[in-house]
């Protein structure tokens, strides 16, 4: 467990104003055909709908907003599948820093894509046999840039959780609420943004059924971990493990933690596609899935947060998983 | 031309508050890569995201509140190749009331899979041989039900007008607003809604290229046909003409019409799909598509509104449209 400091709910109120106006105030949308199928009221709050695709341009203009201007020209370096690269990429560039990111080499192309048309540098590197921290730290040493790691550190947790903020300011009430978890940076901080706003707010994680480390994490009360190889269509949130600042945030204001099949998963998108009109990735439709598939029956008939964390997807996956 | 009064502005604002909370108040989404595409400040509104996938909802609430309590047992017939068709079985559903929807039989499966979820009537007719309206107006007729037209009709003008009213309160100063154009209900509406909230706002439409009756009504002052068989991938909008109704209120109130090819309106789909995780039919992308391909210069670096009229799009012809 690392010595840290954890990152507090006025953190996360002092994020949400350091980028506002700099990010998306994301919406929510609400559905009655999803919410007959899942006999609850869902809120859903569309992180998909963030520049990027996805919630982490939060975390990402948090941290570099925080670098001394001093600072800037040496730039950012960060490692990521993809989410957290785009994120990188789009607030060097608003920032009119340089930034490289190292990204394995099996990365969702569209999410390549984002990187570069964004003008930042790729490193790629091979998952199975090369180590994405090494290599992020010897080449941010080298340009004397800064490393900005995707999930456990503070400033990120802090970022990520102001999509808390405006998801408790933008519905009362919420009984629960779903969120999926990786690294558990922005679950972390949507706790963490709800234990000031809506403390009577029950969060728990969302995982692919193979890969729940948050599940077991809660369940036991430590870290665990997920087996070597363990491999899930969710590329967005395939962490071995929780962070040790996520984790130490999480353990005590996540409810539990709630897992569905890959195959709920891609009906999630399905439906999402039929009815909400909305590209969500796999990892970004995990939390939906378990509302729509896994919700316990205590949860019927309440109010249910889900937040779609992304949306980047390639065409080519898409199109497989319409056609079923 | 018809005799019958034209809506006015109090009648949209009318309509607003008659259906507000029992339709969605659509989000307005920007997104700064699309912003550099078009060379101008983008401002999407999602009506997509609307219940039904589209903005029909709201005219065809609009016009069956109206129904007196003790006529709404008859139910309601509206012939429509989708789009209205889902609205007007939503509406119905919302109100306990029957409804049956005379659809071609080449209609968008999803369209006609939204109508039987709702539990709807459809009777289904050939395109080519027979005519919708005397269908329908038969079998109104033989039940007592109200015949619900699709957009010449004062009601579902001033329901479609309530996302106007809603885009003029959400963004201020637009210079311009492009909005597809079939029969012109949401267009003209949306004119109104503009005239009493933001008149400086200029309003275009938005059509295919070949299928461009308003654009050509609009520069020559009197209604202009499309030549028969002319066709389009934009199955939403494919009306012969202008409306009698919706002309009267446009011919004076919008600036002129725009058009775009078929593969632009694809290709913003394809941009939609990648860069705002929404799912857009052909027939709602045109206006995007006008934005990012045709916009003209005079109009770059402006504020220009843009409506995302529906969402309706089977998954085989999405999956098709994103392969290229």
């Amino acid at each position: 467990m690392s010595d840290l400091p954890l990152p507090t709910h006025t953190d996360i109120l002092a994020a949400y104003e350091r980028i506002r106006g700099q990010v998306v105030e994301t919406p929510i949308l609400t559905n009655s055909v999803l919410n007959e199928r899942a006999g609850a009221d869902l809120f859903l709050k569309a992180e998909c709908l963030q520049e990027t695709g996805s919630f982490k341009l939060r975390g990402a203009m948090n941290r570099l907003l925080q670098i001394p201007e001093e600072n800037r020209a040496a730039g950012v370096v960060a490692f990521s599948s993809g989410n957290h690269a785009q994120g990188i990429a789009r607030a060097a560039k608003y920032l009119s820093m340089p930034a490289l990111i190292v990204m394995p080499a099996d990365a969702p192309q569209v999410k390549v894509d984002g990187v570069l048309a964004d003008g930042a540098e790729i490193y790629s590197y091979d998952r199975n046999t090369e180590g994405r921290e090494e290599i992020a730290a010897t080449i941010a040493g080298e340009r004397g840039a800064v490393l900005v790691p995707s999930f456990d550190d503070a400033m990120i947790i802090a970022g990520q959780g102001t999509s808390g903020v405006e998801f408790a300011r933008q519905v009362d009430g919420l009984d629960h609420l779903m969120c999926c978890a990786g690294g558990g940076g922005l679950i972390s901080g949507i706790a963490l943004a709800f234990e000031g706003l809506s403390p009577e707010t029950q969060i728990w994680t969302a995982e692919p059924e193979h890969h729940n480390d948050w599940a077991r994490s809660l369940a036991t009360g430590h870290i665990q971990r997920n087996a070597p190889g363990t491999h899930s269509i969710c590329d967005a949130i395939l962490t071995p493990q929780p962070g040790d600042l996520t984790w130490g945030v999480g353990q005590s204001r996540l409810s539990g933690g709630l897992a569905v099949s890959d195959d709920q998963i891609r009906e999630a998108m399905r439906l999402a596609f039929r009815h909400l009109k909305l590209v969500v990735e796999p990892g970004g439709a995990a939390a939906l899935a378990v509302a729509l598939f896994a919700l316990p029956e205590a949860m019927k008939g309440q109010r249910v947060g889900v937040v779609l964390t992304g949306g980047n997807v390639d065409a080519d996956l898409f199109a497989q998983i319409l056609k079923g």
